[in-house]
């Protein structure tokens, strides 16, 4: 497998310091932090941090974390010095940035809650140290996914689609939605990933018609809709795909909405390249689908980044006006959605190239009926 | 099953609010939000809201989200106003406040990211709305729980021991802690649980060391200390539960070891009262360890709230300086962990009453050795 490297994402972060004019970065975002260190802990929260990385201009980095995360720092980052806190973070960092010389300290506003900066602001002012509130510094370098991460986001595709297909082949009548989501999610686990990358969709009939529908008591019954949307996290990469189908004979009504949301998510894959705007692509198959007079049933954007996280940058949405760059992975997912009837969503993940795009996964059950 | 009573929790907010002089309340908080209106969704991280609350002084409440959770949020909570923003939540407060003369906001500081802060702020200012950051305003009230929530409470511990139970009974040298771990979530959510409520630990041999050890390919030994930490969450409500044992014959070592964190417990647990501080209810437990010699193996604190969440206020650690009051429910839960040995934790929740604790569920396997 091919080796992440951390020096240079480490590296790029000084760059943009050096820019920026100040002296260090407080990552607080595990999955962040996890790009720029591979220390794989999770947060139970916002409220819960597992740990911090500082990294500073001059190219030092430590990840800053309590006794109960030491080993596991130490063992998935024994590149960087590990420093464990025992009375919390502001009072580590009261001596440890005057030390550094680290005087003007970039803080990751989007992933910092304002009581903290509040507290700790008030006592790093006091000993001479500013923070510096930034958005997206270490998420900008995090949209274009490397070869080595790309080779993990299509082991993780490839496993998904397995675990659907497992499940998927014993899907019957008087299943509940609740049971087939707990046999993906188990499966997913029994096939080695960490878990699922969002909790699983799986919607019967009328429930279908909610794009984030929770599991319930719905039966499986013959000839109804049915939608899943499932994705699992594998070596930290998630993947996301989405299959609506009817279990037995599909009739007309529902052939005609199925082949209308595949050629809208057909003309989305025709217009994603670098160059394109999220909003371009998005419009490029939200038209196909206004065209055919659903336009108003297509109440979500058409696509997100997937990584690290499960939803993460750039979007395929109608306020998404940056240019799209070579490396990025997206998902492709139109959807139309009838209240009482039910609805289809078909979701592809792909990567953005120069020409064009490259969809990931090779499944292509009930793509096309 | 007794009914929770939303009205009675809306007008202790109306009145804190009265007594702070401001106008309303933005909850943002899940946890908060689901205590106050019964609004099931959760949040895929803070960065993703499935909506907020908002709750004036003078007794209005509404639920605010988008299209994808309406109709949750209709079927929860039918006694509030459903408002669906079209273009985010910030544009529909620059119209809502104004119009409900709602000039001084306060807001959760302990779950507002400072970017968005920053966004609404400025924004809502031009208005002649002005933001107002708080802490713990819900949470201090979360903190006693009603008849009906220590109902939910008992059935959520009832149900985590039987799940211990159906798994503990199957294990077997060989399994390895990931095996154990899966079995235990895979039937959490068989017998109705909605998932686990923090990712289930199983740690064999020397990975009893670590606290918070991550499950994985370790196997169950003969004589070797096992610790399973595990918890569900069901209607919404938390448990939590630590045993401690080895498959086999115990050894004098692990015996003594043993022993010994129980007596603590049992100190903590005797000591557990209305009016005493969490400080000094850890303090009990801890004398009990550091008086045999092992403090310095105890490096966590002794327990911590549980409800909707299953880490909360008020916590049993050495920098609880307020008296505890009837109606919390918290864990009692000493370890004693030895590097390149294994550990020893025994947890369970109790109750806190005017003249002692009432120890919740009724599982005593592997307590007293």
């Amino acid at each position: 497998m091919m080796v992440i490297d951390y020096q240079r994402r480490l590296a790029a972060v000084s760059d943009e310091l050096g820019r920026l004019g100040l002296d260090a970065l407080l990552v607080a975002n595990p999955y962040n932090r996890r790009y720029l260190s591979g220390f794989t802990a999770g947060d139970h929260g916002i409220e819960e941090s597992s740990g911090l990385l500082l990294a500073t201009r001059r190219g030092q980095a430590m990840l800053l974390t309590d006794f109960r995360y030491r080993q596991q720092a130490e063992t998935d980052a024994p590149w960087l010095e590990v420093k464990v806190y025992e009375h919390g973070l502001t009072a580590m960092l009261e001596d440890l940035l005057p030390a550094l010389a680290a005087r003007n300290l970039a803080i990751e506003a989007d992933y910092t809650l304002l009581s903290q900066y509040q507290e700790m602001g008030k006592k790093l002012d006091e000993k001479g140290v500013h923070l510096h509130p930034t958005e997206g510094l270490v998420g900008k370098y995090r949209q274009c996914k490397d070869e080595a991460e790309l080779e993990l986001i299509r082991r993780s595709v490839a496993l998904n689609e397995r675990v659907f297909q497992d499940i998927f082949a014993g899907i019957a009548p008087g299943q509940s939605e609740r049971d087939i989501a707990l046999a993906l999610e188990t499966r997913m686990r029994q096939l080695g990933a960490e878990g699922a990358s969002f909790p699983t969709i799986v919607a019967c009939g009328a429930s279908a018609a909610l794009p984030h529908a929770v599991p319930g008591a719905a039966l499986v019954e013959a000839s109804q809709p049915i939608t899943i949307d499932m994705g699992l996290i594998l070596d930290g990469y998630c993947s996301d795909m989405t299959r609506s189908f009817v279990h037995g004979q599909a009739d007309a009504r529902y052939q005609e909405i199925h082949r209308l949301v595949r050629r809208a998510q057909l003309a989305g894959i025709a217009a994603l390249k670098a160059g394109m705007t999220g909003k371009e692509v998005d419009a490029a198959a939200r038209q196909v689908i206004a065209d055919a007079g659903y336009g108003a049933s297509f109440g979500h954007s058409l696509g997100h980044g997937v990584g690290l996280q499960v939803h993460e940058a750039p979007r395929l949405s109608s306020r998404a006006e940056t240019p799209l760059q070579d490396g990025m992975v997206v998902t492709v997912e139109p959807g139309i959605y009838l209240p009482g009837w039910g609805g289809v969503r078909l979701e592809v993940m792909a990567v953005v190239r120069e020409s064009g795009c490259e969809v990931l996964g090779t499944d292509a059950t009930w793509l096309d009926i």
